[in-house]
């Protein structure tokens, strides 16, 4: 079959396409490398068309969709944190109406199948609860949450209008060798503050936040089962290890990795790391390990992989 | 208090604004005047304040809200059918990003509470069961749900990040003496091809469909009773009769309305009216109930008593 990958030089869109090629089908990569990079896609540059283009630019998806069996839709702002002095519009456009642009060149090109990477944000806060795709209200604490749940409302409808089918994978935090440098996942905030200073670390919250974490290859994986396997109009999943951990475990981990010792820990306080995080959620991933998915590594076990290959590749 | 109304020339709209000056309040209309009509609101002209202007337009919307107390945004694309041949982002721009204009305007002008016009079509095809607030999935089959479930979801997120506070109600199909001539509502519907033709009705479906309806007066009481006695961040509440009825029955209705017999009644046949309709949806409305709110109307009442000024105003 013939994919494009939207966001295909990203983290977990560049593992996807690898992933694609080996089981023997045609990719087109469209990325406007904002945060994906080439050299994600470099090894597998000759076996995979590349498009330069951005979502935002309905002429360029339009473009590119023609002709493909089905759409990986990935691209998108993949920076939860808002801070103060950000534009608010951010992720609705490059979200949601990157998503809805998506949708409309699929249906005036007349390509039917959507698989959509989801957030557990749109789940909001929970609490202690492990969440199902059923969980309600869904009322999302961020504005990635909310484009993201945007985002499943568009697909939910042109498939139901316009006779496609959809994929929805609602990830945990996903890490990989290839998690973003610039912005600010846990790993590469935690790693940049002890380099620059081995006796402490400051941890945003109070350390005590609890969440799932995903490999990134785990998480192609957990796509492509449920993409090979589901087949209603809409098909929704949850997809992360199943288990969680907390900040101050994953500060313990890169401490020790870094061969530092006595690293004194300053909290900023507070549960929560930054305006719209969620303190904790875990996600109930029953339904697609129903469908035979088992993610190879739990929470720690992909934190402490994504370190090593980080470390390994000095992308720091 | 001083309070904006986005689509307050509209037909709930307009019923609301009256209601509010009541009561007391300084009112101040926001409409671009596309479905709403400077009749609706000229009998109160003198009272309150009337801005023309949209909600796309974000300077319009940044001034208007500059100084009042709440915002009750209910300027939206009115119409939930979708025809082949439309644009299908009108809802996206109308709905969605009209709503995001309108709550980036209050955060810039640190007004914090938004009462927010939803839609029992978030809930997309459910059967026969009575839907609570807390149902789950929510999958729209009609892009005018998608954006309405979009608008919600900024709205959550929005209270959540920036110390605001929602009040969101979903209603069911609302119906007025003010309700909209354009479009298609079925009782315009009804009217006028039995106005063209006395001797048949042709009706969209099977006339099977069944929904639950409310009449507006009882709508704006509803919303108020929500407004005035939640006080959560976000507070979300089914609105309508809490029965339903059938589109046979409603063309029964308009027949007898019109003093007309033996009508031969034609089916487009199928079990909903367009593309994107639900064939039938009933509220449960325990939760705005358990504030005092009782409607005075149920789903038959609250046709009859529209018809009969919708006649009487000769509107068609």
């Amino acid at each position: 079959m013939k994919f494009l990958v939207t966001g295909g030089a990203g983290c977990i869109g560049s593992v996807l396409t690898e992933k694609l090629l080996e089981d023997g089908h045609r990719v087109v990569v469209f990325d406007n490398f904002s945060s994906g990079k080439t050299e994600h896609i470099k090894r597998i540059s000759e076996d995979i068309k590349i498009v330069e283009g951005d979502i935002l630019n309905f002429e360029n998806i339009r473009q590119a969709v023609d002709g493909v069996d089905a759409v990986f839709h990935l691209a998108a702002n993949p920076d939860i944190k808002f801070q103060e002095g950000m534009s608010t519009d951010k992720d609705l456009k490059q979200n949601t109406i990157g998503t809805y642009n998506v949708l409309e060149a699929m249906r005036q090109k007349c390509v039917s199948s959507i698989v959509f990477s989801s957030t557990s944000a749109i789940y909001g806060e929970v609490g202690t609860k492990i969440i199902s795709e059923n969980h309600a209200p869904l009322n999302p604490i961020s504005l990635y949450g909310a484009s993201k749940l945007a985002c499943e409302a568009l697909i939910s409808s042109f498939c139901h209008m316009f006779g496609m089918q959809g994929w929805i994978f609602r990830f945990g935090n996903v890490v990989g060798s290839r998690s973003r440098v610039k912005g600010t996942t846990v790993l590469h905030d935690f790693i940049s503050k002890l380099r620059n200073n081995p006796t402490e670390l400051e941890i945003l919250g109070n350390g005590q936040q609890r969440k799932s974490y995903i490999y990134a290859d785990d998480c192609v994986n957990g796509m492509l089962v449920g993409f090979s396997k589901a087949r209603d109009t809409l098909n929704i999943f949850n997809l992360s290890s199943g288990d969680d951990i907390t900040v101050n475990d994953i500060a313990k981990i890169v401490i020790s990795k870094l061969c530092l010792k006595n690293v004194k820990l300053i909290y900023t306080g507070g549960d929560r790391g930054w305006l719209g995080d969620v303190p904790r959620f875990n996600l109930d991933v029953s339904k697609i390990k129903a469908l035979g998915w088992t993610p190879k590594h739990n929470s720690r076990q992909a934190i402490d992989i994504a370190l090593d290959q980080i470390l390994e590749t000095g992308q720091i």
